[in-house]
């Protein structure tokens, strides 16, 4: 009796429905289409098309942050897998990762290399674009050679997973349907982190035994700790240790904010007083998956030195100068959080009092009036619930948040290290797919600046198509307010369009009496007026998908973001005097 | 006397004006505002915004193809110039060109690898990703060294110039002031195509013999021809000749459809009858700038022997089978129709009568119901006056558009090779800034499915921020009909939203009471409404922005696409049978 077989297409949906994955995004092209079909094969997956490839691979992005396995994004190749490529670019920088599935043109019409659609020559090879994304994935598999489709699909989905960066799998359409062994799905695939056994034991005895002897020890748990996997561990860590707790712009939320022992966001010297004082004067610095970006150390003001910190990576462990190569975090952590289990009382701190915390301090008191900067993200960050997720816009949403102070169990999405524009509009739809199927109790916020929405506005349509209901707070303040502050602030080309009518976009997109689709929108140029909204229950409720236009003047930046840049302009003058 | 410079930016920006161009496409982003600073100091250019860098790159596309030399197109590195990718990929493919200018990080920071934003880990060479644009440029320069920047500049452009394909200028922040030789610019950039002269004159006294001696010459102008600049000069040759002419699907209006020579637009088997009888049945077909891609040739049943054809190309001529590599047709044409010129007798076929012209057939003689694409086309065809441009998006639009006969003079853009939906709406904004450059009479009538609409929609802002004023045809039927066509007719992939109100499209972007920017938009479903729309004086005028949506059914397919996709089936099952 002949073994039974599963046509690749099966094959691979199965493999990524096996990952946790119940909806694929991206957009369809005659090239991809037939591996499409099997999709309606796989019950465990949906397919859910996106309005552009760009904003199908933010998407993607989104998802992956929440669901803390890789999305699946499908593309046709040339048109579709290059238009996607910026917002896979942005998944490696920032390690969310996604699976890249691109349908190409089938075996047979490669050989002849003929001049279809979506080539660019005669004589061109089609494989072409395979090439052009190197630079960001981790790696690939092209599926040409029956025999070693399944365990090449298999192995880029595993390096996919472990590495949390892109992977792409290239596929021709004739072989969709090549029949693949399905014995081979039994197998689950094997995703799981494994150390050298001595060099992960010598880490964490090392730790434990620097947890016992600091004086003043801190948990700075940056982002990769959440891309990683890390996140649940990050937290019991601080709860069982009681040692003052950070996150960075990129990982903010990580440590409850509302947590005893939660000290604040750090940012190297650009951070709330006290923040860079209680990192710097530690001689203990647990630093959990750190991603040392500019706008991640506030312009490289971060110091923290060798000998005085811990950092526990996805690519090494380093005790105090000493570097243990290709060493995971997670098993050191997973063991970091067993030990102290076993014997909390001694490694921990006395629990903090409420008196010792380091509290944000209040940046604006008016209670009326223009809304600024100073005053905006303070107030959204009372404004949000626990489990709310939130996303916030690169440019002043970005910088301005940090200010905030979250309530528990917020999961907060920017892209402060790509930092592409227009990123949070797409990445908000993965991000409401994922609490969809995760089931989370939290409302989804996002927070974009007007210039930013331009640029990803349609997927806003696909929230209303697939009927989520976030809350989507629109700053609105004439232009590229980011770039003003860095260069040009009344020049021209800092403007955009500025008649859109964010009052009406919702109904545009679908949410009107015909359709049966409610939605709210208000527009806010007071703070009477934003109070009137952000204490409205029934805008909290979010039972509707609703849309809040903040007005804010277009000079008006958060203080991070200016002080950031005269950093920035010191040091470049500094560099300029050497040179 | 030290002699005089101009800062790089001031250089570069003069090298670009004195090509013709006026106004620069882009998105601003931190690494490129210095350059941008210096626009400023160039009254001969202007900057014009577009919502993002894929619609820009669209834009720019748009814009060479009616303005004849390229576009400029500015974006910052990482985020942006991925952004644009695809953009310029499908301006190589259709060899639109442009001049892609990407704003870079300072020449300092670049030696440091700092771990700026845009970049992707930690010791990162910032110059990644001008590897990844290779497959989709001519030629780039990376301006790092100031004694061979004004050089490199003069160089890049050129080539773009000359080769109709994209080029890129990495331009790092710190370099835009570096001071180069001001006298360079005395001395214009010399752009002009330059054959073998001996070369030239044989295939140009071949082609004229050859001429004389044909019983029944045809000419065959794609849109190559256009591309390298030979429009005009083909029209001289039907003029001069009276040969029958033919169009294809990329070059369509070409040749002035009133024209008493014009045979029809010619794509292979998969063209109105008689027409490829004329074209496979000539013993001298005078083919220019041929492009012989998969739908600009009937699925490759374009029948055209070696025996009996001229080929003007841009890279080599070819007489009969004879081939002259490196013989550009434009000196060649230009000498033809100088000596047809001198003596046309000796050289043209009688005048043809009105009664011999081959007139396309009545596809759809209804005039009332539904609307069907078998109507649709050949009625916007009569709508459309001398001297508008049409934009005919990819999928039916693109299909459909042949079946239309055009008034004189008709420009005419569509991507039927390089095939990105949502295209033809980032293009029809550069097409209004030509237009309005070049000051040409005519409207400018775009037409798109609301399934590519979504793409790329923003850019519909655009039309209204900079106050241009064309006429949107939205074929509205449902999802993605072309994909229906080719592969799962009723499968959900193929959907899109439908809830969008195309009704209140340029009410939500700008076109208000209170902004005092009028509009007019019509929905249409049947051929009663669609007519009197159409036969709406005010609305052929298009004093204002229009939108007129024509609602179609989803199952219904312009003949083209129905019969090209039934040759590449059968072609895919021979070889299927063969393999």
């Amino acid at each position: 009796m002949a073994s039974s077989t599963v046509p690749m297409g099966v094959y691979l949906w199965k493999r990524l429905a096996s990952l946790g994955i119940e909806h694929v995004f991206g957009v369809p092209g005659d090239f991809n289409l037939t591996l499409l079909d099997e999709i309606y094969n796989v019950p465990e997956l949906k397919w859910l098309g996106t309005c552009n490839e760009l904003n199908g691979a933010y998407a993607a992005d989104g998802y992956t942050r929440i669901k803390g396995h890789p999305a699946a994004l499908l593309t046709t190749y040339g048109v579709g897998e290059l238009s996607a490529m910026n917002g896979v670019a942005g998944a490696y920088a920032e390690q969310a990762g996604m699976i890249h599935l691109v349908g190409m043109t089938s075996r047979p019409i490669q050989k002849m290399r003929a001049l279809i659609h979506h080539t660019m020559e005669p004589g061109m090879d089609h494989a072409i674009y395979i090439g052009m994304s190197e630079p960001v994935r981790k790696t690939h598999t092209f599926l040409m050679d029956d025999s070693t489709m399944a365990e090449e699909i298999d192995r880029v989905i595993i390096e996919g997973v472990k590495s949390r960066l892109p992977v792409f799998i290239y596929i021709p359409t004739d072989v969709v349907s090549v029949q693949l062994d399905a014995k081979r799905l039994e197998t689950p695939l094997d995703t799981s982190i494994q150390n050298d056994k001595a060099a992960e034991d010598d880490v964490v005895k090392s730790v434990l035994e620097l947890i016992k002897s600091a004086s003043k020890p801190v948990i700075l748990a940056d982002v990769l700790t959440i891309r990683h996997g890390g996140r649940e561990l990050a937290r019991e860590l601080v709860d069982l240790t009681h040692f003052q707790s950070f996150s960075t712009p990129l990982s903010k939320g990580i440590i409850d904010e509302d947590h005893p022992s939660y000290g604040g966001n750090y940012n190297g010297t650009v951070s709330f007083p006290g923040v860079a004082e209680a990192i710097h004067g530690s001689d203990l610095v647990l630093n959990l998956g750190p991603l040392l970006s500019d706008s991640n150390t506030g312009a490289f003001t971060r110091d923290v030195k060798d000998e005085n910190v811990v950092l526990l990576g996805h690519e090494f462990c380093q005790i105090k100068g000493k570097k243990y190569d290709g060493i995971h975090f997670l098993p050191v952590l997973r063991k970091l959080v067993e030990a102290l289990k076993k014997d909390p009382e001694s490694y921990q701190l006395p629990r903090p009092s409420k008196e010792a915390r380091l509290e944000a301090p209040l940046l604006n008191k008016s209670t009326s009036g223009a809304i600024e900067q100073s005053y905006t993200w303070q107030r959204l960050g009372k404004f949000l619930k626990a489990d709310d997720i939130v996303l916030a816009e690169s440019g002043t949403a970005q910088f301005g948040m940090p200010d905030a102070t979250f309530p528990a169990n917020v999961r907060y999405i920017t892209q402060i290290f790509w930092s592409s524009i227009g990123y949070t509009v797409g990445a908000c739809l993965g991000a409401l797919v994922a609490a969809k199927e995760l089931k989370l109790p939290g409302r989804v916020v996002l927070i974009v600046g007007e210039g930013s929405m331009q640029m990803t506005v349609q997927e806003i349509g696909s929230y209303i198509r697939y009927g989520f209901k976030p809350i989507i707070f629109v700053i609105n303040n004439n232009g590229y307010s980011i770039e003003r502050a860095i260069n040009g602030p009344k020049q021209q080309y800092n403007e955009v369009s500025m008649l859109w009518d964010h009052q009406k976009m919702l109904e545009f997109f679908g949410a009107r009496k015909e359709t049966g689709i409610q939605s709210k929108s208000y527009k806010c140029t007071t703070i009477e007026e934003l109070e009137k909204v952000l204490t409205d229950e029934e805008f909290a409720k979010a039972d509707c998908i609703q849309v809040c236009e903040i007005v804010m003047d277009q000079f008006d930046y958060p203080w991070r973001l200016t002080k950031q840049i005269e950093i920035s302009r010191e040091r470049a003058k500094a560099m300029a005097g050497k040179h």
